[in-house]
C-alpha cells in the first residue's frame, strides 16, 4: 500500500499527554501509531514486526493483543479527530486537540492476521454523548477483513494524571 | 503479592503453539504470561515494566492496550485450563494441554490503572460448547478492581499454522 496519513490528530497531542505505548509521538519504544481523515472516515496505518515481538502463538500470524491495541488507539485518536472537528478544526490547525482515554473496548477477530503485511484500520465515529464518542473500525491486511472493533471514548477527565 | 503460579498451563503448550508476544514461553520478547488454577479460578499475575513500554498517555499508567493483552492471553489460558481438567488433567501431568485462539475479547477499563504494581487477573470459566469456553475475568491492581474482561475462546483449528 501506498497510503499516508499526512496530518496525524497524535502529531498534536500536549506533550504531557503523549507517552501511550500505542500512539505517544514521545514514547521511544512505542508503536508510533498515526490516524487521520479519509474523508469522513479515519484511518490508521502500520506494518507490525516481522520478529516475535508482534507474534501470535504460531509464527507467521499478527498477536491478538496487538490487533486490540491498534483497534484501541485508533478509537481514541478517531475520537479526537471527529471532536477536534466539531469544534471547527483539523490536525495542524494548531489547536491542540482533546485527549480521550478509553471506556470499553470490543475486539472481533475474524479471522488470522497474517505477519509482514501492512494493516489498515478504518473507523466510522458516532457521537453518543457530547463527551463519549464510538469508533467502530475494521481492520485490514492487504484489502482482507480480519477484525472489527468497537470502542467507547471519554474525554479524559480534568484530575487524570493529577494525582 | 507473594501469591505465585506454580504450575501454568503455558509451561506445556506444545513448542510450535508457544510463540505469542504475551504468553509464550519461547518468545524472548515477550510477557511471558503464566495462568494457573486458584481453587476453581483461574490466576495470571504479572508486574509490568515501570517505563515507557507499557506506558498510557500520562505517565503513571498502565496502557490500556496491554490490558486488553493480559485479559486476552489470560482468556486463552484459562480456556485451556478448564479443557484439559474435563479432560482430567492438570498444567504438569505430562498431557499436551488443548491450545486455544480468541473468537472475541471485549475489556472495560473501569479505573487507571497505576503502574509499579503487580496485576493479577482473576477468571471464571464457562463451557458454551464442548470447543468454545468464555472467560469472565476482572484484573486487579493492589487489590482494586481495575479492569474487568471476557474472552470467547475456540480450540485452534488443526489446520491453523499449515499454511
Amino acid at each position: 500500500m501506498s497510503e499516508q496519513i499526512v496530518r496525524a490528530i497524535q502529531d498534536d497531542y500536549p506533550d504531557d499527554f503523549a507517552w501511550c505505548h500505542g500512539c505517544g509521538r514521545l514514547n521511544e519504544s512505542g508503536y508510533h501509531f498515526r490516524t487521520g481523515w479519509q474523508g469522513d472516515e479515519t484511518i490508521t496505518i502500520y506494518k507490525p514486526s516481522d520478529a516475535t515481538l508482534h507474534s501470535g502463538g504460531i509464527p507467521g500470524y499478527v498477536y491478538g493483543g496487538f490487533i486490540a491495541s491498534f483497534i484501541d488507539c485508533h478509537g481514541t485518536g478517531s475520537a479526537s479527530l471527529a471532536l477536534h472537528r466539531k469544534n471547527g478544526f483539523e490536525p495542524g490547525s494548531g489547536e491542540e486537540p482533546p485527549r480521550f482515554v478509553t471506556a470499553s473496548l470490543q475486539v472481533q477477530y475474524r479471522k488470522p492476521t497474517p505477519q509482514g503485511v501492512e494493516l489498515k484500520a478504518v473507523g466510522k465515529v458516532e457521537e453518543i454523548h457530547p463527551k463519549r464518542f464510538k469508533v467502530y473500525t475494521e481492520v485490514y491486511a492487504d484489502n482482507e477483513l480480519c477484525a472489527t472493533g468497537e470502542v467507547e471514548a471519554v474525554v479524559m477527565p480534568k484530575t487524570f494524571g493529577q494525582n
